[in-house]
């Protein structure tokens, strides 16, 4: 299971004032909190910044490269920007996102194959929003054209298949679920990932709706998560879907967890 | 979802120790509390008194009777137990359990048939244990096979697929999954029902374990459990594993268990 560290994202008011009030030392505890916490890649994301955004990034990246000898994930709809911020990068990163719109696409995949970096696409397009199983398939089969004929190794791509609030399609996820089993299956080699926080849009308790949604995509063959690892009882139920999946022989990962007293 | 109360069970300390003193009082709080906390049926599970199970279960059904207006379920592997308790139920009951083991099977159906009672079958026979989904869906088919054939409506069984402790075997929680998935789409109208305790039998925080194989099981399909209701982490748990397979429209059912406080 491949953790993307979500927290350093200044659509978060802490991490806002803190890149604003250019606060390393805050942001560097925030990526060694992830790391220690089981993060695989740091995301960052400074999309707040409309004006600065690339300048930003790289000053957050530079930072956080300081903190923790983890790669990053450059989270940004925008080719300038990531285009901008990849040679700071000291380890082989992952870009986050491209989607199957023509510039984002056309503008991120050199990046891609140019930086050797994973990438994280996501089964949306121009025309349509994917909110059926059927959709989602069929938009991860035409990212996965595009991004092998370009020369991107299958296992380099992370394909979202993107989940809409359960508040208004309450079988939305579902049909992520569904894409999720369908994709593992039909693209052997390929990886899924997902963000958490979107399905309960609207809904009380978001946290129970975000982990059990988790817990569900697991064992329907998940084998990534944009979340946040610090996040005690999301990372217990992280640790549980494993072990119920059958993805954590001896159940060693489990109780190296709770030794940690990671598990509550 | 069909909840069947587990609490009054004498392998629980407390209610043995009711049971002994005929404390019917402690007895008919934990019946009530079960009602209140959403449960279709009341399990009364008097095993441990091996000398006179059926007595206690009949003082058990009376007492529990008074108490609330719910069906119940009698749990006993014994048929002449289940036999003598039987008599004493005001409303269409549950029997909990027949398997595929002739005496038990030849014992208990005619009983089922003549109470018109639903009844809960499991996938385990005299010569094996089914530790893998070949195994429990072929059980099932028996299951279905033996129960349809002596005249019990295919909507009146409750087929579980058994769950081992993934401690022994890392993918057990993964065959009963893929069981349940199996035995749903395989005999539409037939139900599935599962305990969660065995699970985790072994690992540490177990209650973890046991409510994120109920999620799983859930999406799976799963439209019954032998569970504590009253259990408000594991309840949250229940409702909101409803809401990500599809099956609480407009979200009704989390949104009102959220109002009314049960949700954590």
């Amino acid at each position: 299971m491949l953790i993307i560290g979500e927290r350093i994202n200044t659509s978060r008011k802490s991490i806002a004032l803190a890149v604003s009030s250019k606060d390393a030392a805050f942001l560097q505890a925030e990526a060694r909190a992830q790391a220690a916490a089981g993060a695989d890649y740091i995301d960052v994301n400074a999309g707040t910044f409309v004006d600065d955004e690339a300048e930003r990034l790289i000053w957050l990246v530079e930072l956080v490269q300081e903190a923790v000898d983890l790669p990053l994930c450059i989270d940004s709809p925008d080719p300038a920007v990531i285009k901008s911020v990849l040679p700071a990068l000291r380890r082989r990163p992952m870009i986050n996102s491209i989607t199957l719109e023509p510039s984002r696409l056309g503008g991120i995949l050199p990046l891609v194959i140019e930086y050797k970096a994973k990438v994280i696409a996501l089964c949306q397009s121009e025309e349509m929003v994917a909110d059926t199983v059927e959709l989602k398939v069929r938009m991860a089969g035409e990212l996965v054209a595009k991004v092998t004929d370009a020369g991107v190794p299958l296992e380099d791509l992370y394909i979202d298949s993107l989940v809409y609030p359960l508040a208004t399609n309450f079988q939305s996820a579902l049909a992520s679920l569904g894409a999720i089993e369908q994709i593992m299956k039909g693209f052997p080699g390929v990886h899924t990932t997902c963000g958490l926080t979107n399905v309960s849009y609207g809904l009380p308790a978001r946290k129970l709706v975000n982990s059990t949604f988790l817990v569900a995509a697991i064992v329907r063959g998940l084998d990534s998560a944009i979340l946040d690892p610090v996040d005690k009882r999301l990372y217990s139920t992280l640790r549980a879907a494993l072990l119920i999946a059958g993805k954590d022989p001896n159940s060693v990962g489990y109780i190296r967890a709770f030794r940690e007293q990671r598990i509550e």
